[in-house]
């Protein structure tokens, strides 16, 4: 791939030759005024890599994205932007290396810039993938069943997603500049709502370059994708109800946004996901020794120093047994000396870098002098200045890099005063003699262990938390596991139950994968974000449809009965874009004797006795006495409707909510009604599927039993 | 029934005598302070009912709603939970007369009557039912599918949704006691959440008499529902993370719950349900004449009278094409004249009570004036003291009733000035010449008429009132119902779309359905209650959890490929006591040959032209040849797993999740597995249902096909 455009990388080591990084707004790359720029540097060498001007025009960027995005996101179904989400992760993929080169700058390890960059464009493929497997193709997502309001069934109601009608604004964390955007975009724009993407200062250039790479791909519709750097104060007065906010950063920040009048007043809808002091609560059964002991202690190592701890999911509190205390320190000991080496992130070598900045730095050391001001020992590392690995290779200080060791902190006795009573989880510090620990956050490459001496000690220091992102529970005896994740999961968005048998594939306490939900309450911030398709509903207006089969049909695009039907030409006999909604086939009756039951028991050998046995099948509660097979039923209802010479019908490939309603007896006959209801032509093949209703019933016009028969059908004749 | 407590009807002269109301908190109702006692009148006479004293201790009931109240709910199942529900929507339907007695006094007519008390009773009926049949009989509910986050099926991820670990706190308003209070209780009931119930203090008596009837059928389990009477000041104080509010009742105060420290700080979660300017839009097709026509006027009317207007859903905005206008506002004024009568509720031909209150009244004046203010014309009705109908039957003034007559005005010219440009649909007051009647909800028989021009503006004028609970499309013109509801929906909550064909039986503008959302985006508060489980959910918090298939089917309740399977007896031989998820039965292969094929389809008659015709089938892009019929494969696989002597499962109801993975030619081996997935016993029968796991597969151990079998099986054998 050759890249037409630069996508931020800069050596440079005079500040006013690093590029002044510009904002995507209005479909072109604008620089802003650099006068005033704040300058970025590299996390490890302190060498100039770009500049940050004045604000962006975020009123013009909301305008844009609210005419041109919706407007242009509006026309496509989900399958084609599902589709699109495909290609820029494709070439996302293509320009990997440019990417990572420039993540090194940030001061991530090329693990870390895995988690970053393939985590984002992971992302994207799976919301390409879901996309097209669990959304129709189509800009309206019906939600739940139909309601039935009338007796007569002349009147329903019928749940509806439609996509927000503004844009969804998205405020980033410094940390993951590439996966932070990717996952809040992804969903935004299966949506079908325009994105504005406001990367953190501090890695906005590399937020930047991604984003060029996605412009350059010519793949974004107009409007669906901006980018706005440098400060966005007061972004929310440009905002309404038809617009939301997706924001991930401090807690302090967080509650300014939810106390704003754009919120409170103008009802902009808020998704924020701040600090989240996690937990990984260690069993008593997962002693020194065991596999979960070893894959707990691995898992801790790995939250502390990937992405030198800076990731809102690592692990915090290290909850363990107490007699457990001191072989968890020295076991994490041991395993940071082996497995951790600190340093500028280009050399070989290296698998910790350095924090973000050095302002990023202070703020954790000040955060650590915190946790031993609120009763902590440090019982691993230090806050000096670590010696490190240069990029050429040689040891040393690197004193323009934000350099910093893995931290453990041990706390003496964690528990709150009043243990044995009710427990106010986020009482404050009043109410704990070691609150610190469960209310800072120090965002780097420390943790703190602390002791439990009963599995509700552990439940309530876990909950202390006042609700976080994650939480680990790490054994393999059952009633612990079960003990503790039902008290725990009220207060975590995701827990992870680690054992011996998930060490190696288990995804990690800290990886949010894009099928689950990421996001978590109270002090986590309340919000959701990925989770598959329930992101994409974040994005998209819940409406309660009410009204006649007829108008429900045509609003949904789904036909439901007592809506027009076509009994002309076999339906099987259009290809799709023939075929309408409502193009049924009503079979002639077939009347069905003893002997269909006893042939159809001998043929497949299913002799249950309620189709063999008269006095049997008299006494169980359901039957009059011996009944056709359902299966039998089923398979003459295909009978019955199929048209079996060749055409656009390809195959059955499937079958849904089948409900046996009335038995049938011999003496009885059915037949069935098949209704064309949802029609989804496939954006890349040359056929789709098609979902009919299907009715069977007896002579009396019972219902015999209901079901969706799923198909693919030829787009042409 | 006999009452053995007195459920608050009160009839005495003298305000002293009135009886002070209690609260119902710990299990007892108590009786506040009542030295400073504020007086509740009868809405019609001014007689005194009750008094209103000092303010509930509700830590106390936070308290014991966390404790006792949560304790209480968790051990009872979903089923068991809406059995409860069915069983005291029975006893309020016993004391009805009563509630019905009581509830006049708030100046309620029988058909308001009806709508609070005994649609509060349908929402606890709704919610037993769709508890029941929407459901597991678990107290973990598992959201969406399993995903598999490991290529070997070591490790897994799947949401469960538990029920919160605190109180709903749940704040009503005055206009409909009994179903405001219901509808909010019932699904959080379900949920397993207690409740404590704070009655709007005007009409508090009547919720006080509801939960009178509750408490004494003795079917309540502890805590689970508490009242607290008179002032709720400072009750965020008590909150936290674990507990909800679901707030009914003005903007501003509901912005000021917004605001509180206890949501943005310590993360209750708040749903509100505020102010909402309706609107009501007539297609241009639905002229004078019209049956469209004719069924909007009549809704209108009912809106304007139905509660004397004071509903949160009435039609405050009436959108009508500009030709239109005199003809609606005449057929409103022909049709309110022979309709309505006003007067006390007791006296048998009033079909309209008085407000809520003198000072509601008054309240509802200065609105009506701030219309005026904004431009609107007062065309049918007037601000004066109706003549009306008293208790007695005679006519004449009735001073000390808060009677106000029915009110329509006409805006001259609605538009906005810029309406040809980009609109903000609350831009506010400089806007719009006539903003008033977009934004001012005068809470009365009050509703205001504007004309349009085009279908875009009458979409600009619905939603310039920034979000609202529902809004009516009544045409009869497929065009004008698509365009003008694509345009509304991303700022209704509800939409209701009116034609002649549902004009007998729709359930009206005005009328929340348990089955559908209740709430609306922006203005509207941005909220959602009711929708059948949707609110359920509300009350619950979703967890990711992720671990083995092992942990995950431990953790669910629900059987998963990977974990645990028993081959021991044929699990068709287990009654549901005896019988556990992974209990499993592995057929023998069948081998399938042409012949069957061919038997197959001449015994059922589907010839399809994959099963019999080599040349055609192997160019059908999905097939190898012919190959074996679905519903054969199907009719097998129930013949290799079925046990078939009588026995403990009764009868296969149904199936889901069918799908045919890979075909099955002549000379094929096919093999079925069936695993017990899911086990559901019925409260109030002697079986359950069972959910089977079915995978089909080849003599290459290819998956042929998997499916969900659902089966009924005696709780005992």
């Amino acid at each position: 791939m050759t890249m037409e455009t630069p996508i931020g990388q800069a050596t440079s080591a005079h500040a006013d030759d690093a590029p002044l990084l510009e904002s995507y707004i209005g479909g072109r790359w604008a620089a802003p005024d650099g006068s005033r720029a704040t300058l970025l540097q590299d996390a490890a060498t302190g060498v100039p890599v770009a500049r940050v001007g004045a604000a962006p025009d975020i009123p013009a960027a909301v305008d844009y994205a609210r005419t041109v995005g919706q407007a242009s996101l509006g026309d496509l179904p989900f399958h084609r932007r599902a589709l699109i989400l495909k290609a820029l992760a494709q070439a996302l993929t293509a320009a990997k290396d440019d990417l990572y080169a420039v993540s090194a700058q940030t001061g991530a390890t090329a693990r870390d810039s895995m988690i970053d960059v393939d985590g984002g464009i992971g992302v994207l493929f799976t919301y390409a993938s879901k996309g097209r497997r669990e959304l129709p193709n189509a800009t309206v997502l019906v939600d739940g069943a139909p309601e039935a309001l009338s007796r007569d069934g002349s009147f329903g109601g019928q749940h509806v997603w439609t996509r927000m009608a503004g844009v969804s604004f998205q405020v980033n964390a410094f940390n993951f500049p590439v996966w932070g955007m990717l996952e809040k975009f992804a969903p935004a724009f299966l949506a079908g709502v325009p994105t504005i993407a406001k990367p953190a200062t501090p890695s906005a250039y590399l937020a930047a370059a991604a984003v060029r790479v996605m412009v350059d791909s010519g793949l974004l519709p107009d409007g669906s994708l901006q980018l706005v750097v440098g400060s966005a104060h007061g972004f929310l007065d440009h905002l309404d109800a038809r617009d939301s906010v997706s924001f991930t950063g401090s807690a302090s920040t967080g509650r300014m946004l939810r106390r704003d009048d754009a919120v409170v007043v103008r009802g902009v809808s808020l998704t924020t996901e701040a600090d989240s002091v996690n937990a990984a609560l260690l069993g008593p059964d997962a002693v020194s020794g065991t596999p979960e002991f070893d894959a707990f202690v691995a898992s801790v190592v790995t939250e502390m120093t990937a992405k030198a701890g800076q990731k809102c999911t690592a692990i915090r509190r290290v909850i363990v047994p107490a007699a457990s205390v001191e072989d968890v320190v020295e076991a994490v000991r041991a395993r940071l000396a082996v497995r951790v080496v600190i340093g500028d992130p280009r050399a070989e070598s290296v698998t910790m870098g350095p924090l973000a900045s050095l302002a990023q730095r202070d703020e954790v050391r000040a955060r650590v002098m915190d946790l031993v001001a609120g009763g902590g020992e440090i019982v691993i590392g230090s806050l000096d200045e670590p010696e490190v690995v240069r990029a050429d290779g040689s040891v040393g200080d690197a004193p323009d890099g934000a350099f910093l060791a893995p931290l453990l902190l041990r706390f003496a006795d964690a528990r709150d005063e009043d243990a044995e009573g009710e427990v106010q989880p986020d009482a404050g510090p009043a109410a704990a003699r070691s609150a610190a620990v469960h209310e800072v956050e120090a965002f780097g490459p420390v943790a703190s262990v602390i002791g439990y001496r009963t599995l509700d000690e552990a439940v309530r220091l876990a909950n202390f938390g006042g609700g976080s992102l994650v939480a680990t529970v790490c054994s393999a005896d059952p009633d612990v596991v079960t003990a503790l994740v039902a008290g725990i999961s009220p207060w975590h968005g995701r827990v992870l139950v680690l054992d011996g048998s998930v060490a190696r594939t288990s995804t990690g306490h800290g990886s949010p994968v894009p099928h689950l939900v990421h996001g978590g309450p109270g002090r986590a911030g309340g919000g959701e974000e990925l989770g598959g398709i329930r992101s994409v509903l974040h994005h998209m207006r819940r409406t309660a449809l009410q009204g006649s089969p007829e108008v429900l049909t045509r609003l949904t695009g789904q036909w439901r009965a007592g809506a027009a039907t076509d009994d002309g030409i076999h339906p099987f006999r259009k290809p799709l874009s023939a075929l309408r909604v409502g193009d049924r086939v009503v079979s002639q009756p077939r009347p069905i004797t003893l002997d269909d039951i006893e042939h159809f028991a001998e043929f497949t050998g299913d002799t249950f006795y309620a189709h063999m046995d008269e006095k049997a099948a008299t006494a169980n509660p359901f039957f009059p006495g011996r009944v056709a097979h359902g299966y039998l039923l089923l398979s003459w209802a295909a009978g019955l409707f199929v048209d079996p010479a060749p055409g656009p019908v390809l195959a059955n490939y499937g079958l849904e909510n089948l409900r046996f309603v009335t038995p049938v007896s011999p003496g009885d006959e059915v037949r069935v009604t098949l209704t064309a209801k949802q029609i989804s032509p496939r954006e890349s093949e040359e056929y789709g599927e098609v979902r009919w209703d299907a009715v069977l019933v007896n002579e009396r016009d019972e219902i015999v039993a209901t079901y969706d028969v799923l198909t693919l059908v030829a787009k042409e004749a």
